[in-house]
């Protein structure tokens, strides 16, 4: 069997998962065989470049015309473009790998969810950062007890590339095709970390902040206003009674990819740095200070499949492991996760944290 | 003049402050002359043992017999004994300088900045951090706006001491002794240094938990409760339009000194932590990448008093700084930062994290 | 024009390569055409297992059969095979691209570099550090002048993965096949950093080790002889006056990828560590400490063809890059750099550090 | 029964064990007392001066003058001001405390040590970072089998004071007072760690350098030639076999005080960095990774004299805990190390470093 793909999406998150495919068959052999079929997107002469360089056989412009003749849709538009083609395909019974957030509102995650429910297709949400192998071992270790119970998480999602006031205005800065700003497109990702691995959350309260609140429209004159947030910061409490703070920033100045996670619990925690993506740095038992393990050996999570010990990996790796985990389970008739009742779960955070703003008070999840 | 200098205390801070006073001749020539007069404490034996050691020429186990002898008190005990030795001695215009936080409750800092007011004597409050050379070097630039209009602060203060549920109770875990448990003990670190480098706090959002809610008492076999916080969360709001998020633990298991600080700003940012107390992370301007100075030039702030560039300092030269800085303004008739007034601010703010963990709400100041 | 290639070995080196060849089309658009066309190697159903997984169209067991019907052989073997495909190769001017270090003896290297400068076709040797984007930027300030006059360079390369005395025997462990041990295999890339970055070396002082000296054979009761060096150092005088030291090690406990260069000069310099391949401290001009440069910028060497700065890319790119510069210099009758002159150049350093040590005397080359 | 001292110079070491004798009541109650007696120098004015700073009773100006009336002898003056007043007060039974190197030539060295050995009186060599509590923790953890067998050692002193050619001249510069440069001012220091943690060294081959030949004089127009080396390599060898790497500058620039060691055997190694002065990275048994301990625990060697975890101490706390030594071996009529024996055998390794330079080859101890 041989599965087909079809990309709604061709830019970055276009070109990772391409790679992601593109390097299946040498480093994961017991993979299903993939066929990247279609490229899906508005401009043509961009979609056909692309679909050239990114190895896909066909493009369209319409994504309804696409539906029919795939296994999988890859969902890699941006925010407001998620529900449509994502529902459709469900309805379908085409297996749906979206790009996070799940939706720019939480009705619209809702009817997601509910469509995936309904659906014989799988669905799946791409928190890609699950599939960082020092992710994975911080996770194994945690499942395992090394740290006792957990107490507090801490998730910081700091990016720069915002902070000029000249950079220019995107879908990003607005509210109805992005849902919110930073607090949705990294704070997701900071949120889904801290599911998977604390559990669920019951009460958040949260700030937004607009620093730089107009921005100019490239190649014109006009400035437009930025309606979303690019800082937030958030007060988490878990279930389990775990407590947690999280940020994410796109104007915080000298930073790039500053996803940070930072567990403790009764008997240690982890240290994560996606600057450093190789390390994670863990305390253990009654070891007497933080050891920085070099994630890059054969019997750390997906390493075998790579290089010997001592050479790292880089970004683009996860998406090939969520890649291989994600074709895997269509395959099998398995299950992935993180699916769409997982995503709709950070949306609900995500709508918490923006009310909490509005209310000043702590809300109730 | 000889000032003539009273302690009220001999443990840990004792010991700082009396060190402090020792080394001010060899470092810093041209501090006041200093006589250490009187070691206060109830146990006749320790305080005997303890004026010895810290050089003090006399014993009192009874404060009110101090006052009239010496020209300073250093209130260094227990935060629910800061009250009445303090105002007592500033209504018979002797000068205080008292540890942190300014008092248990809301109610008693106020007693004392209205005693600080109404007296000709100095009162200062031992904040040391701001006396590290490091975040003197950081205030100095962030002053000279190195870093632009500073959008947000984070300041943590994680120790692990408390981690053990079998670390025995102490007058800190109970809220009637201590007012808060790690919110006022070095949360009001944390909230002192933000007001000083960002300025006035504006509004508050607070989690206060208790991990570890009843210890062994000493030397017997009850547990008792434990009636203040081991861990607390807060985001605030500063009336420049920065934000912040500050957070303090007893029991962040693998944390020793981790009292660290980052803010960044509109043009860059600097990072600051306890553990490696010589260096200030920063980044400036158009620089690429954080620049880490060891704070050990000769122009860098107080270091010109110490050693050759390149030989660290310790944790307690910044007890030296502040005492240079505190009794040279006394006898020059000048003015000390912090004074009580900065006291009370944090204390608002200390009361505001506390009102808000119970009510949900955010909290205006 | 489409280049056909074939790759002599299979393994760490060949799939190294395999998958820079498969990346080429998607991140250098601008790159030549490529075939993967022989795979080549001694057991039949191992190289026909590879070829599928590395996507070559036919697999040859001798590499004589090969050599007419490709335009390039990556020669990836171990040492001892180096010399005879290579120079038939270039005689027949078939372009080649050979792994480090050029070969076991002096004597062959010469050979070698003999048959290259004979040749039409193109002699590269792949030293990828080179094209690490980190080692790029270091290169490129040097060259600036950043760092005024180099005086010093100092490289290590420390691995663990011999540490075990039961990790078993190789031809890495004997003096026939490989030439030398450690020095050899992981010292030449260290060499041919330093001949790139600070120019010609003179003279050299040198120590080899051997501190495991027999190891287990795979599959046998039988322990073999070490006849190779497992660690050494060297100090070393570059012509231009800069002084070095250099190590290498593959029994350095708790070292995995442990591959540094420091540089410093009369106005600053750099360091690098291969753990953290993405970054690079540097110090200019009159900065006052150390800047770590997270090299993920679009200006940055190489790396517009990635992803967004701040996500990381791994060790495996450099092969990337290497590959795109080596296949396009013989697509556009370029030059490559470095040529076997420079590998002959780095084999006399090897081969003067193991005079060296046998004569305890300083060598001048 | 009170020790009395006096101080053969008044600087910076002068200060620091000024500084250190002043700190040793409060904080080592069970140290010998200590008067500090007589301060000598040859300028009146400026030892009066620091007399009183330093809380010294008398000042002299002739050193034979205070020999009498002292029980120990501080020589901290240049190196060629070592031999006289050290033979002459161990002669008289006078202990000395000595500064490093012990001497600038060898034969001055064996002078002294003989003295040493004829006399009553303890001779001490001021190696202070042996004191450090992160490397006596090394040594600790060193001597009971941590690490294995120790394989190879690694120390580098870096300093950058010395890199602009514009820095003055001083007695440093000359080989007649000095007896060579960086090497026997820190490199003796790398020496004696070497040789305290890993036994005695066998054979060395070593280079010097002079990168600036030529200084000016302060307060005049003359240009002082430099005469001694202001950067050192060398390769060592020790009697158990195990190998290493030293190197020292006073022109590295962009370093403060990078006096670091590195250390490995077969089952792990450690860290240490100057400028981080109380950490220590370690490595044992089969940890992945390194581990990083902030030495501040009540049970890290001399650690509970100061303050509670977490809160370090700097550079001069080291000069304490050897005081604390060197008097209370005086008093008990112990024995201390290093003596002069321990700072001869490190002579003997400056001695043949230099010569390997001169002549190329490898110097056999």
């Amino acid at each position: 069997m041989t599965l087909t793909t079809g990309f709604l999406g061709y830019r970055f998150m276009g070109k990772a998962h391409a790679n992601a495919l593109d390097r299946l068959l040498m480093f994961f052999p017991d993979a299903p065989a993939i066929e990247r079929s279609i490229l899906i997107g508005r401009n043509r002469d961009a979609v056909e470049e692309a679909a050239d360089r990114f190895g896909f056989a066909r493009v369209e412009t319409d994504w309804e015309a696409a539906i029919d003749d795939i296994d999988v849709l890859y969902n890699l538009g941006p925010n407001h473009v998620h529900v449509e083609p994502t529902v459709t395909a469900l309805e379908n019974d085409v297996h749906v790998f979206c790009e996070k957030p799940l939706a720019p509102t939480l009705e619209e995650a809702r009817r997601m969810d509910s469509a995936a429910r309904r659906s014989d297709a799988l669905a799946g949400v791409a928190f890609n950062y699950r599939y960082v192998p020092a992710i994975q071992l911080a996770k194994r270790m945690t499942d395992a007890g090394d740290f006792g119970d957990i107490r507090r998480f801490r998730g910081q999602y700091l990016q720069g590339w915002s902070a000029d006031p000249n950079f220019p205005w995107s879908w990003r800065n607005d509210t109805d095709m992005a849902g919110t700003g930073v607090l949705g497109d990294v704070g997701s990702h900071t949120i889904d970390l801290a599911r998977w691995l604390v559990g669920d959350i019951d009460s958040v309260m949260g700030n937004l902040e607009t620093f730089v609140d107009k921005r100019p429209v490239e190649g014109s004159d006009e400035m437009r206003p930025v309606t979303t947030d690019d800082e937030f910061s958030a007060l988490v409490s878990f279930e389990s009674g775990a407590m947690g703070v999280m940020e994410g920033s796109r104007v915080a100045t000298g930073h790039k990819g500053g996803n940070r996670i930072e567990v403790y619990g009764s008997e240690g925690g982890f240290r994560f740095d996606m600057e450093r993506l190789n390390e994670l740095e863990v305390r253990t038992g009654d070891d007497n200070g933080w050891r920085r393990i070099l994630v890059t050996d054969d019997d750390h999570p997906y390493m075998d499949a790579w290089w010997p010990t001592g050479h790292i990996i880089g970004w683009e790796h996860a998406f090939v492991h969520e890649n291989y985990e994600f074709l895997s389970a269509i395959a099998e008739d398995g299950t992935y996760s993180p699916n769409f009742a997982e995503g709709l779960a950070t949306q609900k955070v995500v709508d918490a944290v923006k009310r909490s703003h509005s209310t000043g008070s702590r809300i109730t999840l």
